[in-house]
């Protein structure tokens, strides 16, 4: 069977069918409740139709789409309304309430579907020639903002590379594949089981992301510990820009002039359509198990992380929560049998001997692949070093409770969108010394942001991919929603978040992209003569400025990109007095 | 001690006092003349002197004097011969025989030795006013042509770094380190141990090369299958350049857009100069060690190394020669006594026993480091693979004369050009499976050229830089000199090994840059839209082009940069007819 990569549900995340199952998770709900003070039950169940979008009209340049038509199939061109909504936004907080408030005023004119680097060529020459700008597009699942289009004053097409999604090569002796990049998730690990072969890219999006996405936002996987970052498995690629096409040679390592592989890698569609890569690749490994432990506090385990990295001992995936995630974590467990109960019981009273205090207690989730030799091995070595430093083992059920539900966190977003809750996360990285600090800091500052912005503040943490120099700090929040401020909240919430990050040394972020959320910090980020080196390649290789305009450029007042468009177009009365949908 | 970084000789490599001592070597120079079929011993002992030097006049521009005098004391400035001859050229073949043929026409007008960023910046400024190119200058080891002048249309100024070598910061416990740009990499490891951490950059050059030199570079360090190539250890850095300084962050990986430290990496002193990096570290290893190995022959230690890396049982180092590297590195052992020549012969019989033939027997260095136990188990998984593989252990001495020596094979080559041999190396990267047939057709294209050349070939080659999809093929070439021909010689075998590298799916270098000599390959090698891009980043730090002009930007004739300067200047009468210096 091979894998469909059908569009998502354009009010939120994931499949049209599914959403998330309150019943299967009977703590969780309560638990919400509790945390964010919310009082009420009287959420109706809301239908979301397409009609009720509001949508400006298609503005297709006539000779642009003529030109289209002598290389398309009538099958690869559509400007439906559903295809033009699906393709205006991710599947950010931002995102997510603009639909779901029926505004789409800045979807694409055009939706085209290429089936080859022909036809992205060809669609790119058209595009320039006629000035129409275009937005490659993989699956959609971006939170950053990263697809929403900055510009309206000329019209857009919606490149989506999904039906480009071949393995062209597998070369298993030298583990490397030669892939397509519209190709999605689980289709990539489906083709290369075939050879025996892995990518090991495992983002929360899998099910509903491309490989073009991944290199074009310098994604990060779970298992990131062992096989990289995404910028660290591009072995060469192909970018079809509006100038050719730029291509690499599949080396392991060169010494020849600046990098070229990584003015593609992250440049977010500015440049061009990354149109196939080839990907180091590793062998399927004989064995993955879970182990989970239990560390009495956050910091202690933090110190046990730094431990593992220093000897040379690391699990292929470590996600660290600090109590309150860990405190998520429990009121997510399914629901509990009567003798569960009674061992329940008898764990926490076990903890309360070993000295445990639970609202302070921290879940450390590992991951260990590869032959059963060496996982053996490292699980050993890992479980000495958690035990010296107090942790106990929650033995396989939580690790396999995770497994079971990993990719399926993000429908609980919309669960709560739907009862009035807005949720998002903020993630970055740091170097060790500084990621308990960042962590104290980060917390206090969006606890506070949130309680200015009048609501009751949920906010967690979780450590994850872990480098010889630090790791990425990943937080969650959320807060009731107060009626017609709900933009104004998520955007002081997410704003004092990202200003923690830099104001402490951190970045922007670590694999979710710059997109429109985070352009704010990017001259503090990589310095204005960063900015400037990066809108120099652009000048280069997109003269006329038609690959995704005003993205990675930040406009001289930062935040213009949270407030207006490109091109002047103001974009506030959008957030702040769309009309809420009735329900 | 504090180390004091001397520039090398100007006519050879290494420090003036130091030369190759072929009486602790006896067998080499007989091994050499046998290979290379040399029957004279009457190379009389030349005496290079700088007075024989033909130096055009220091154009300086008297200005762009003026405002350098404004902020730089005299010691940090100057226009003597010696130091305009030192800073004229790298120490590849084509560098060393012309100086040692008296020329030295494209020396730097001036020499400026910067003591801050500051000092960079204010001298960047005066040269982009007064139209001075700049040409940034670390050790000076360089083998590919990348410290020549490519243009001679304005005054240049060679920007020598090397007063720029403090430890600025160690985070031992992030395990990062801020270190000035300019500083050697004796220096490097000497402050880093104070603190208990090593970069783990060896490269050949070590003692004679720079940190800034290195990035500029792409370099590789022996050890680079443990700690990486040099890209992967910077964590941030900091580039001054005509249009200001581009800085980035330390943390150890983001998701910021295109990743502007790897726009400076690799840049080749086109864009600017690197000031400070901040670099990642490792604690001191507790234990290094080198056991060596014989194989029966070159195709089946290449597997033994590629299972090494399937199943991730991998030495720091790994440098494994071919039969001929192999006679080579036999013909290079100290002296034998007696008791070892018995010891000699009973191991030959030992391992004609065993089914070796000593002259496709292939000799495999290994290091291993780290802590007491880790080396141990590594140890013991490889030397398990090599025995499957067929190979016998050499024990340790080979290693030990190995470590004791590895820096100073460069010093060979000044010793055959004494006797009219030219020496070089070409080395690129491939997969896996494409190392055994690269290797097979780049030698016999190799032994091809010098023949046609006239002379009689000696060909080696080594795998080292091995990786998940392949590894680093690294070949030494040798033939004795036609009079008259020697630039014309050497020419044609570089093209060709460099012509198969690209004919056969490597790349131009694994790390050595492009330079001079690689130049013609540049395009096929990133496409050329990949130079396109390059060249656009430098229109946006360099837009008058002060930098390093001509590098990274092959003119239309591919070959220009090895016949003609930037600006039209024909360069071949330099190469063919310059007067062979009297001995």
């Amino acid at each position: 069977m091979t894998y469909d990569p059908k569009h998502m549900k354009w009010w939120g995340w994931g499949n049209e069918e599914t959403e998330f199952n309150a019943q299967a998770h009977p703590g969780f709900w309560p638990y919400a409740k509790s945390v964010l003070g919310i009082e009420r039950e009287d959420f109706g169940k809301r239908e979301w139709k397409i009609e009720d979008i509001e949508l400006s009209e298609s503005r297709v340049d006539e000779p642009f789409l003529g030109k289209l038509r002598a290389f398309l199939a009538p099958s690869q061109i559509s400007d439906d309304a559903k295809e033009r909504v699906v393709h205006a936004y991710g599947k950010g907080f931002r995102d997510l309430f603009r639909l779901r408030s029926g505004a789409a005023v800045r979807a694409p004119d055009l939706v085209v579907y290429p089936e080859s680097e022909r036809d992205v060529c060809l669609t790119l020459r058209a595009a320039a020639e006629r000035d129409v700008t275009v937005i490659p597009f993989g699956g959609g699942s971006n939170i950053s903002g990263c697809l929403e289009r900055m510009e309206t004053r000329r019209p857009a097409v919606s490149l989506d590379m999904r039906r480009m999604r071949r393995v062209l090569d597998v070369d298993v002796h030298s583990c490397t594949a030669q892939i397509e990049s519209g190709i999605f998730g689980p289709d990539v690990e489906q083709q290369l089981a075939a050879h025996g072969v892995t990518l090991g890219h495992f983002p929360d999006s899998f099910l509903h992301s491309t490989l073009g996405g991944w290199i074009a936002t310098r994604s990060a996987g779970m298992q990131s510990d062992k096989y990289g970052k995404i910028e660290d498995m591009v072995i060469a690629l192909r970018m079809a820009t509006p100038e050719g096409v730029l291509a690499t040679r599949p080396v392991p390592k060169a010494s020849n002039g600046i990098d070229v592989n990584h003015l593609c890698i992250g440049s977010e569609g500015t440049l061009g359509v990354i149109t196939e890569a080839t990907m180091r690749v590793h062998p399927s490994p004989e064995l993955r198990i879970i182990p989970t432990y239990l560390f009495p506090e956050f910091e202690g385990g933090i110190e046990a992380i730094h431990r593992c990295v220093r000897q040379e001992c690391r699990p292929a995936m470590v996600r660290f929560n600090d109590p309150d995630k860990t405190a998520l974590s429990l009121a997510f467990r399914p629901p509990v049998s009567g003798l569960s109960k009674i061992a329940s019981s008898l764990f926490k009273e076990y903890l309360r001997v070993k000295g445990f205090a639970l609202p302070r207690a921290c879940l450390m989730l590992t991951a260990f692949e590869g032959s059963q030799h060496s996982v053996a091995r490292q699980v050993r070595e890992v479980r000495n070093i958690y035990r010296q430093c107090g942790a106990i083992s929650l033995g396989a059920n939580a690790g396999k409770s995770f497994e079971a539900t990993k990719y399926d966190f993000p429908y609980i977003r919309d669960f709560l969108l739907d009862r009035d809750v807005t949720t998002d996360v903020s993630e970055t990285s740091t170097l060790w010394s500084n990621i308990f600090p960042l962590y104290q800091q980060t917390m206090a500052v969006l606890r506070a942001s949130i309680l200015e912005s009048g609501a009751q503040p949920w906010v967690g943490c979780h450590i994850s991919h872990t480098y010889q120099t630090g790791a990425s700090v990943y937080f969650t929040f959320g807060f009731q929603q107060q009626p017609a401020r709900e933009m104004e909240q998520y955007l002081r919430v997410k704003r004092a978040v990202q200003q923690s990050f830099i104001d402490h040394g951190a970045t922007l972020s670590h694999h979710h992209a710059v997109g429109t959320e985070h352009l704010p910090w990017l001259e503090a980020d990589i310095s204005p003569l960063g900015v400037e080196a990066v809108a120099a390649i652009k000048h280069g290789l997109d003269p006329t400025n038609i690959m995704n305009p005003g993205r990675l450029q930040p406009s001289a007042n930062p935040f213009d990109s949270w407030t207006r468009l490109a091109d002047g177009t103001d974009f506030n009365p959008e957030i702040s007095s769309v009309p809420r949908r009735a329900s």
